[in-house]
């Protein structure tokens, strides 16, 4: 999908405005062949149309209490709107007052990624949707439950009905697991200064977040957060300090996977700290700094990573702006 | 505020459309008489002046977690939009998941109200403002922690200085009030049937509202659900089945005012359910049918119930379309 066309006859512009001692335009269109602006909306399964039924009944059961056990806890708790579509502390608060073990992902992108949560357990957000209503640290509420909860809305009845017309008991698991999972789908964030600047917008980023842009491709954070959300959707081992979560492990048994989490997206990094899976890292210069000792085995200076933080800023996108609904 | 003329001329067509055995237009002027439309406004004071910094800061920090102890319980969580800025469940559940004593009422045209709290301990919504944040069963946190957390953004830090231009250091907790009660002030629910009805759509509420609002004049319900809001926001005595909440008792210790709450608003009153002090009443005929008993000592018919069921979903007006804020 990239167009290089573009890029390149803006580049000539750029090379014009900076004079000498610039990065050559060539140069630059290279560094750029490594990114990929990031689409409107991620692949569409073909299991699961996106209509405007769906996404409008997925809207209300992401922001819906009353299918977990206190009757106050939605999607939206942890996946706040307001914080980046997370939560911004370091692990989850669920039922209760528990703290999880791990840190809450932005759903942000997150049809981008070719797997769900930290340890990739399930293939796509269908098998992600489900798993947060049932956890007993999260919402603690049974699948069947839920349902029953669900049915007895009429507006549900009806807005089930418009979303799934052929299926003759719409209100089940699978349908709740397909709405959401639709809603979330919208939940991209475009048009941000490396997408603009991808685009041929010159201007998008600064000269400090181009030599960023630079730096990442040179120093090798590219090789593992690549693609339209930054991320390989691969499992790499990184030892956390202080953290003992067996990442992956846990999921496939395979001790090639200890410690291997998926490589988060790095859209909207800078708006959805904390960082890493426990959430232990709070300021994002620590964080690409031990990015940088722990996969990379370097250590920036501290011009380097004022250049890559300030790349980071320029992968923060529009926001989806979207209505709360009124629930029944 | 109310204009006689407007709506006795269009009762006039009314009389005409229902023909021949319909109440006579004169007869539905008066019971009009008992009501007055929803201002787009509550009153502002003098002290609190409500400018759009204010609002937008308000917003924030109703929508704001971080200064509850366990960073993810703002004051939207139990005042959730999404549930008619209530949270549809008999008792307010906090910090830690504790179960508070009382029914969390909407902030829906709180500003119309002259006292605030169930028990009114509070008399207007700077005053109320700060309550939630501190109590431990709500957000768990002291207001120098809240102020502290605040101030650890700069966002915050630009915010109350657009907001409290005249305060040198404007981070602070009389400011956070204003703020808040400024947002709050906005919530309001304008063109509901009645209120349309009021100013002169005659069709903008059915037959069977038509006759619920009647009945509610006659009834006596009226002589408590008056005003803009529909409460004389005065405390009288309910002993409601099952609650040892002593009410207004605890705030005054007079025991003339033991067993009494403030007059709830019936604005809205089909969404915001469930009803009285410990929210132990979930359906709107029932909750009737038991005022109609233990207010006005008179047990309505089922039809009589219909009526003024119906006359209460007309009493649901135009939500406020708040866009979720931007946090820092």
């Amino acid at each position: 999908m990239k167009n290089k066309n573009v890029p390149r006859l803006c580049v000539s512009a750029l090379a014009f405005a900076l004079a000498a001692g610039a990065a050559p335009a060539d140069e630059i269109a290279e560094y750029m062949d490594f990114f990929e602006p990031l689409p409107y909306l991620p692949p569409i399964p073909a299991d699961n149309t996106m209509t405007p039924e769906k996404i409008e009944l997925g809207k209300m059961l992401f922001f819906e209490p009353r299918i977990s056990a206190s009757g106050v806890i939605s999607c939206a708790t942890c996946h706040n709107p307001a914080l980046g579509w997370a939560d911004r502390i370091p692990r989850a608060v669920g039922h209760g007052g528990q703290v999880g073990e791990r840190n809450t992902p932005t759903v942000l992108n997150s049809g981008f990624l070719e797997s769900q949560f930290w340890d990739g357990r399930e293939p796509d957000l269908e098998g992600q949707a489900l798993g947060p209503i049932q956890a007993d640290v999260e919402m603690n509420m049974t699948l069947a439950e839920a349902i029953e909860r669900l049915k007895e809305f009429d507006i549900y009845h009806e807005h089930f009905g418009a979303a799934f017309p052929d299926d003759p008991d719409p209100i089940n698991q699978d349908n709740v697991a397909h709405a959401i999972a639709t809603f979330e789908r919208t939940l991209n964030t475009p048009n941000s200064p490396l997408d603009r600047f991808l685009r041929g917008d010159m201007q998008a980023m600064s000269d400090s977040q181009v030599e960023g842009m630079k730096l990442f491709v040179d120093a090798g954070c590219v090789a593992c957060h690549n693609g339209p959300a930054l991320t390989d959707s691969n499992f790499h081992r990184f030892e956390l300090p202080g953290s003992t979560d067996e990442g992956r492990f846990v999921v496939t048994g395979d001790e090639m996977d200890m410690f291997a989490f998926r490589t988060p997206t790095l859209r909207n990094v800078a708006v959805t700290y904390p960082y890493f899976n426990n959430g232990s890292v709070a300021d994002l210069h620590d964080a690409v700094q031990l990015m940088g000792q722990q996969m990379l085995g370097q250590d920036f200076t501290d011009t380097e990573l004022d250049r890559l933080v300030d790349f980071m800023h320029a992968l923060t996108g529009e926001m989806p702006r979207v209505e709360i609904p009124a629930l029944p």
